[in-house]
């Protein structure tokens, strides 16, 4: 059976469950999860630097690598059509011009606002101690991860985000610089072959404080 | 002019923009900002913690204790028809017997996984370092936060996601334990009254790796 694709916000954002088991005999192409994570990157990032980095794991030997790794999620790993490991980039100010130029070339920024916006944001990048901008990184990568698990489903699939793997291990398993790629989650994508359990919230009131 | 709703899962997530400037004759009540916040709140969290709290700045008063702490988003401040400070909480686990209660009787869970699970998550909470901890709380308020951004949006509002502020200084201005509720953002909400501004992103080709 083919995903049903569907634009429909209630629907994506209120039928949202984390799926474990998928339909093994669904592979989504390489150039649809391109489309999924570029259509994810549209959420916002400090300074818009898009810190997000991932690695797209959609092979038997990447899924082969990244089994011992993840043991909790095992079901996730073996039966989805890729597990995406997102990373942020600690060094993502090496592609802070080309991103400005990007924008002055399609009309979104004059000149004169890039080198005022250059100058700015490389100030303030060497003002930030390694754990402000790793929490400024992490940040970013975990709301365009929220943004692609909405975007997969209205691609017809399901996701489940992973916290639960081996952090230390992941960036090297993929031949990633681990001082430069820091982990923020696993997200599995494919297929539900399962409902997913519903889960309870918090009261509004338990959450929310006026002032 | 009353927000337009929409349903229309493409035009929100590909047409938000960051909005610095709104209609201030828009008052969003408080009884639609909770549904808001209510249906932001079907994010994923790790095992379900749901660690985010939200501070809603939505008076003078309150408009007037924060905008010194904001001073470069000053305009987003003083127009928009509320603020919503994001906190992680650190002490989350003081709700967890009561989130597993509510999901046995609701009928997400048997009376036995709630028993096995609040086992399982103390330990697992108990054995992690505060610096961990804090990272999965702030991933999960960010996951929130993005979902948040979207549904305003259904709702016929628009957002602003604010990372330049007196961080050190948030909880105690409105009066929350500072060593609890950890601030990861502030984001602005109200009906907008510019277009906002278009942005480039990467090419996907610079953000993933395939494995």
């Amino acid at each position: 059976m083919q995903p049903t694709k569907t634009n429909d916000f209630n629907e994506i954002v209120l039928g949202r469950r984390s799926i474990r088991s998928y339909d093994q005999s669904v592979k989504i192409s390489r150039d649809e999860l391109s489309e999924i994570i570029a259509e994810a990157s549209k959420a916002p990032s400090s300074v818009n630097l898009q810190p997000w980095r991932f690695v797209v794991i959609d092979t038997p030997e990447g899924k082969e690598t990244l089994t011992p790794l993840a043991k909790f999620n095992k079901m996730q790993v073996e039966t989805s059509s890729a597990v995406i490991a997102v990373f942020a980039d600690m060094q993502s100010q090496e592609y802070l011009e080309g991103i400005l130029t990007t924008a002055v070339e399609q009309g979104f920024m004059p000149q004169e606002v890039k080198d005022r916006q250059l100058k700015t944001v490389t100030g303030l990048l060497a003002g930030m101690s390694h754990e402000q901008l790793k929490e400024m990184n992490v940040i970013d990568a975990s709301l365009i991860s929220m943004q692609l698990m909405l975007v997969a489903r209205a691609h017809g699939y399901d996701t489940n985000p992973m916290g639960g793997y081996e952090k230390d291990k992941i960036a090297e398993a993929f031949n990633m610089d681990k001082e430069r790629y820091y982990p923020v989650m696993l997200l599995s994508i494919g297929k539900a072959n399962e409902e997913g359990y519903s889960s309870s919230r918090l009261d509004v009131n338990q959450i929310v404080e006026w002032r």
